[in-house]
């Protein structure tokens, strides 16, 4: 198998996202789990302005991409109405999975942010009707910045 | 069509649920579409009770329930680690539709109990592939208590 | 007790929701309790615009909004990577609470739309700290349109 | 500092947890970020086995437990209906934070299991006021095994 093809560091994508009552818990800040919604919306509006849309691919591709792996650092809390910068930036494309780097940023005054949250992803493909692990279609790679 | 067949009012079903983090919000309370959550669960124990497994059903009737109606009243909140009772009796059952009334009650000491939430909710079925309502089949509509 | 006041029905708030992996379910359609997001999203941007921003009004007046009553009907389904638009029309305006009618609409080609989802839906307003429900303090009242 | 206390690694907590129709996604399986949910019910139900209830801690100790970090392993997919068993194992204990292993496996006929789903979860400890990292408060760091 060859090596994954390493990719250029400086190119992060990033999607806005604003605290709703839905995303805290009785804390007062927003709830563990709802930080993975947050990286998941991001990396689906990056695969979209990629040109992949995931229902379109469910069912002319017969797949579906799933995370494998998540390694998550919850640095500072998020709040009710907090706008947030949640970002994508692409570390590894293998032929059957690619590793993402993603961050939850605070949007703070005169452009400065603080960074709440960091993941490292690990995203695979799977057969949408088996749901076993699959390679990706040359149709998904190819999209894919090298 | 027939009237639909009117269901003895005695016969309710209960199931508990526990209120965890991820149920509440920043107002230190359940977030109220969890409560719809609640009846859902409810729902999906009482059927499997009936001897409906909705999974198998997807698979094997090619269909699935799907709530066209609800009408829910919030009278009181519930908190993190209150033991909740939430009900279902069934009301009216018709060929492509049924109504159903629930309750979330808190479990207070000595059997007693308070109304949290009441909803009444219509359960309609349609086909999986399409999405397009359909008569529910003999095999599911068989089940119910008549 | 005065009559509420009556507003005017012409002004509909709408703010643009997108469907996501985490808002569908194993039916391939938007989860019903996830409507009730959408809607609370919509609210919390119409009060946001009318100059409401919830958290500085919990910190500051001390009390919350909250959903009393919601009449939901679901009428079609949305699926993944939909656009959506969600309204907010205020329907009638009290002294601890207000009514509003709000719809779930598929964006489609040529600016059409479909209407998915409707609800009328009852907030009140309680203490923060005793979730006793209270009268609206005149600060917030202040902000509706009359 | 002193080392961190290394606990037994044979003291399993388990907790059973059923998936429905809430906890998947239109690719038929459980969505990733609920399996952080099923882990935080577990840690939440042995944590009120040892004596902890976290709405009580909140009020009388002014603080709560967070997610500090999670590295999370997605093995194989959760479905409808499934019977999960999600375990917790204190693997360090230190004075502002623990470690914690967890598992969710599926219940297969015959007392036999099948590994879906690995964490390795940090959990800290903020002041709920200032939502600021603190130690723990003895009352809370003495119901740990040892």
């Amino acid at each position: 198998m060859n090596a994954p093809a390493q990719l250029p560091t400086n190119d992060v994508f990033s999607w806005p996202v604003r605290v709703y009552w839905e995303d805290t818990d009785g804390g007062g800040i927003v709830y563990y789990a709802n930080y993975l919604k947050y990286f998941e919306r991001a990396r689906t509006e990056w695969l979209r302005a990629l040109g992949l849309e995931q229902r379109k691919l469910q069912e002319t591709a017969g797949g579906l991409f799933v995370v494998s792996e998540a390694n998550v650092k919850f640095l500072r809390s998020a709040r009710l109405d907090d706008m947030l910068q949640v970002t994508a930036r692409l570390c590894e494309m293998g032929r059957s999975s690619f590793s993402i780097a993603q961050q939850v940023r605070l949007s703070l005054p005169h452009d400065a942010a603080q960074v709440l949250c960091t993941a490292s992803v690990r995203v695979g493909w799977i057969n949408s009707t088996t749901h076993r692990p699959a390679r990706m279609p040359a149709s998904v790679v190819d999209v894919f910045p090298r």
